[in-house]
């Protein structure tokens, strides 16, 4: 359940209207990397934590719920920068001004002639308020979000979000000098820094974490890089010597064409691996049982209930 | 600010796995109908309403909070109409069983065959989980909500949304029959006729509120009803007789191709209109002041700040 | 079956080029509250009122044709305003006057240059054509439409879909000062007016028509007005007093947390509401089956055929 | 301006409702290839080609009239395939028929659960009617069209949007056996072989139409195939011999790789083109004066008005 | 299987930065008739052609591949066009030279006003590099592309999209005048028209094919030109005298509404097209005999492979 | 520049038709987290990478083509999995057996009615073949991929994707018992786990690389754990003791509400921060000019070339 209190998490103030910053906030409030994005990957991921993992339950719905508080942070701030066009709008039998405005004649100091020139649903679907679009006007979507039922993924992913959100703060704060709204910026952006290391905490806080999901990877695919895209070839860590934390040496594949026809496709491999492939089969069986039998022990026999009312409270 | 209660709002409880009606719920989760539409339409509504409208602002907000929090109980419902996928999922190493059940040899019996007949992504994407989108995997859209800076006409925006929203609960309620959740439809439902009352309290509060917007509509082009789909026509209250509550009467077009022709594409319309067009323009000019004025009287002059941390509280 | 007359229903002309405002227009012809949107609303709602209610089917129709025709003022007007760009593209092999516009040299002049400016596809997708896209260039998708199979729910969406388009009609007679232009948009906007007073005649003639859908409210979750958002509280007409035409009292709970936290889950209410509960199940059963009975009947037994080309036409 | 008549343009009719197959036809309503994509994709080319070219104006509104005509044969069928589900719908207080349906019992028999499983929405949204989305209810968008503002380019769409939707018709009459829609589909089929031929002969009737707009193919990259995709090579008419029409050989390219490392990056080419490139050029100047000034001089001076009521009629 | 290589197919160049074209030429990378469409079209096209014609799969997989050759010139023209933009975005600390541009005081020399007024997400997204997406923000879509299983239908879907994306070279090279750029654009220009060649030989090279796919069109209504759109009505060669390749006549219905009236919706058809019809069914049977043979016996029994390693290569 | 050979790059065979599966295994060729997904996201990184960054091009775009590879294979399985459907439809003038399968008489072992019932499409658009949407049938959208010219957050969002990737297919192992493709999907899982490796090399190999950005995170707001949602709180390595890798401590803030009330809006913080506050916007300084100099300097003065053919080649 929700509550909502009118202060804001931030005290987001506006030094004067800017309709231009005001749509490339839109990013922030409707965009792929904005904070409706976050809320809602942290919220839906949170319900299928809640009964295996009461304790990273409690973390994703602090967090999307501070990430809902942000929204709102970006919205108002959005209203702000709008100041003056709704009024403007209301005056609709009087467009004398506005098409001085349109003739450039009084460009300049017009908030309106801004609105438009930024985001035309500014002046003619929104009345100069905020909505859950992008600074190109493309409505917010769900695919931006990522949820897929298993900690050690979902908190990858979260840690890619907060990384990307992080990055567009950094950019718009570029974009506007008013100290307020900077102040603002530099915030929300600063807490993207801390979800991060939340993130990570908890995703150390499960071991083993590696590789995502339960399966362990084939030992005969797991080693090669393939080259293929030639010309200036570089060698770095990611191709030569061993591979991180893997116990493993990178298998550097120079001419992958005539290695997929001898290998028949690669279905001809090592035979040596054949005992590794086995021990990784094995280890499957152990984890997936493990796995498996933590999430349906934590379900509950017969009815279902979410929440206990008579559950002692903090 | 938002702060979340671990309680839900209401006691939403299940008594058995059922995958094929959590994918008909997800529509009033992620669906165009749904909770999360409800919720981010009157929250943005909020942020345009709150400067003018301060009373107002006050009720989108406690209801876009409420509709948050029917979200969060649409969502526990349908992961614990899910119990079992996400652990079966986890038995990775495994697939015996699941092939048994996709021959159909164990289908009645089984949940993860459920899940993936009513929904391929509960197996393979969301691990057996909830996610934004509606019954035939469509991801919720900023599309599907309204929010146009102008209360007369947001307010009859949420009289559809409830009223779309009500039909679809009445809908889903007849294909379970699990009273648990019978009990929590019930619940959602009605509460989507409380908030249609609360909009029609509002709207009404608010004078006048016809037309929506702020200009008249033009005496010219009011009256006239065009029958422009032939065959056995119809008569009712809607083209002949009066319109309701204008004072006007209908003025039926039978034949709307020779009208016009007749009148020039509608230019050459009758003079003794122009009395009434002057007096419109005349109310228009008013009406503009007066709303223009509200809206921007209620904007501070330089910094904007949105909330104040210092008022008293309730 | 429809027919189209090369005269448009009303006689939309042109004074000036004008690509900035021709892009602000596309939102009427191919955005969320457009003509393509009503048209295809009312036309997909007539489907399935046809057999039920024959009189609706035909108004259904009516407005629908008429918004069709309305899209064809609007694509009309904005090809007008976009003379000269399609000329100038055929222009293939020279270039050198566009690039004295895009430095700037030139631009005041140049209609080439403002297309470009506000709508990049009107140079190199449109060929200075009109598109079913809005003004940021989202194309037209059927997420905008509402057509529920209940003349009840169907009819409010309408009432609100006019209310936006009459809006927005409003908002884009500020934005040209062409006075052709003018008339046009003040019909279009006139005549969602009038569309929407029918509409309105029409729901009342269906009675009773709340709440919307079948079923009565539940008596246990009707009254109560949740108080959500806290800080400065306010009390006003949809929180304090009578509920409109419904013969019941808000009951404004105050404190929220507590309430849900006393009432398990607000499954524990008031055992007075016992009486009224049942009631309304048999209200629901009694309305279910004359509803019902009203569809079922209407449609024939054996083969449908949806046209008798023997019947007398008008 | 558009009329409406109520008998449909073919007379359609179904035997027995069948959900299922009703879920297919949507593509036909909603989908890539079907009517409303058509009549949508005529309709806006037919903008653009009102001033040059009234002729092809005249035949575009035409078939485009035809195929919203189509679009009310093809949602009359759905609806008739679909009867009983609204009925039903409407019996709400009453769910235990539904739930033997769910459990099997009643299935083969049942309209409704074959409602549900062949389309979610058909019970919980649409009521049992029609909708603009296709058989897997992605709401129908207006990136299925193409309108670019040369007829040259519009006709060859036309072609194959053509060709796509006889198709589609072609595989639905595998999935019906009711006589009667089967006639239905193959009228519809053979309506789009029709048009096909219109487009056909309109393109003939265009000199020069090849290349498609107005610049000529620059002779130094027009007769290059590259054999970009090894292993086992074919020579065909594509690839070897005269390429159709143009009075040139194929050139194949057999190592593309060697080819663009000894032409640096193609832009060392033979010179002997020089001279055919000029006159590419020069045919490209005289070819743009001509497209262009067409354009330009059917477009009127001053004032634009789109319809001439005083015009005599046909 | 795929190998890249770092030369380019075409020498592609650039004098200095345009973020204005940057994100024109956008469209042709993520845009409905860009690179990426075409590649993702060929390549979706030739999977479903191997088995039948391994010849015709060489062909699309030879273009597939030189259009995602083309689709990395176009990035990498992007790329440099917007040369500037990422080093000063990750200046992050310092916004004061900016401001002064977003001042205008600096704007005409300033690439990062440039890219921000052309593309906000230059700016605040893509750190001033490429994406998938359109001139106005939209995400490519796969809904572009068309694959459809039949090549008769593929290889016209293909010369339509090759027609438009010359149309769209053409309009863009309108917009440059920096030579190198448009170089690139004609060379990028010229092969459409290569490949359209490609194509059309391939469709000639299918013998019949006509109408697509593989039934007739029915006898009764292949004829009729409907008159739909009355006013000022023309006549030609796609609505009298003969069909072009068909040996028939055009049968032009004057008066659709009277015709169908008459007809009881177009079944009371000429008694002496019976036997057209007959032959016609015939000609079905055996055209889908021969067809569906040709597919079949394509396919191999038992185990399916896609490759053979074993193969000799050319 | 791409070249193609026709080999896989793994020997993808399959034992027998499976349409269902077909339909499942689509999340990987035209899903969010699939094969396409990953191929354009590696793909449009390399273009910003390629100046500063040429090791990490090469890296890029070598896994990039092998994604694209991969795309192939699931691609090619896909088709072979619907063996028998498009020889079906060719038949297309026979429904008998279709409509036998329809009545379910020999559903069991009918290819045609598994196609339908996994996906309509299957049988009526892609003609049995392979087409880029998901399970569920959303086409693929450029949505799916992030790209923001910043190499510390690029390889970050890959980290995620190779994750998400991972999980997917070990999902989809569980849902099909024929070994051929089970080898298949554990070598695409396998090579997902690889390229994490190779992504978290060469994130290792840029130092430093947190916060991702230039920016260090502001020292007033980042040590915060808000604890927003009540109930039964937890404390764990993410909220308590030290943040990982930072040198500070959390500071959990038990009531937010107080918090926000007593700062002012976190305005109004600890002096003693304003030390740090200082050394945190020098080091920003120095960091932005380290970076931005290290872009600037590699991007070449004046004309700009992407390939040099003169090159030595590997």
């Amino acid at each position: 359940m929700f509550h909502h209190v009118k202060d804001l998490q931030f005290n987001a103030r506006v030094s004067r209207p800017d309709p231009y910053f005001a749509n490339l906030l839109l990013e922030q409030f409707g965009g792929e990397n904005g904070e409706l994005a976050a809320a809602m990957q942290y919220f839906t991921q949170a319900f299928g934590a809640k009964m295996p993992h009461p304790d990273k339950y409690d973390m994703l719905m602090d967090i999307a719920t501070e990430e809902f508080s942000h929204l709102e942070i970006v919205g108002a701030t959005i209203q702000m920068l709008l100041k003056g066009v709704n009024g403007e709008l209301k005056d609709a039998a009087d467009q004398s001004e506005i098409m001085q405005v349109m003739d450039g004649k009084a460009a300049k100091e017009n908030i309106i002639h801004q609105a438009l020139s930024a985001n035309p649903q500014f002046g003619i679907i929104t009345g100069g308020g905020v909505t859950p679009r992008n600074s190109q006007g493309i409505p917010w979507c769900a695919s931006y979000i990522h949820s897929n039922g298993d900690l050690t993924v979902d908190l990858r992913s979260n840690l890619a979000s907060e990384s990307r959100a992080k990055l567009v703060y950094e950019h718009l704060m570029k974009f506007t000098d008013d100290p307020y709204v900077h102040e603002s910026l530099s915030f929300l952006m600063t807490r993207e820094v801390a979800h991060y290391k939340m993130f990570e905490a908890a995703l150390n806080d499960i071991q083993p974490n590696f590789p995502p999901g339960v399966l362990a990877s084939d030992p005969r695919f797991t080693q090669q890089y393939f080259n293929l895209s030639n010309g200036a070839t570089v060698r770095g860590p990611w191709n030569e010597g061993e591979m991180p934390d893997m116990g493993k040496e990178w298998n550097y594949i120079a001419d992958p064409l005539a290695y997929v026809q001898d290998t028949q496709g690669i279905t001809a491999t090592d035979k040596t691996l054949d005992k590794e492939l086995k021990q990784a089969q094995k280890l499957d069986k152990e984890m997936s049982e493990m796995r498996s039998t933590e999430v349906k022990n934590s379900e509950p026999e017969g009815v279902s209930e979410w929440s206990n009312y008579n559950a002692p409270k903090k």
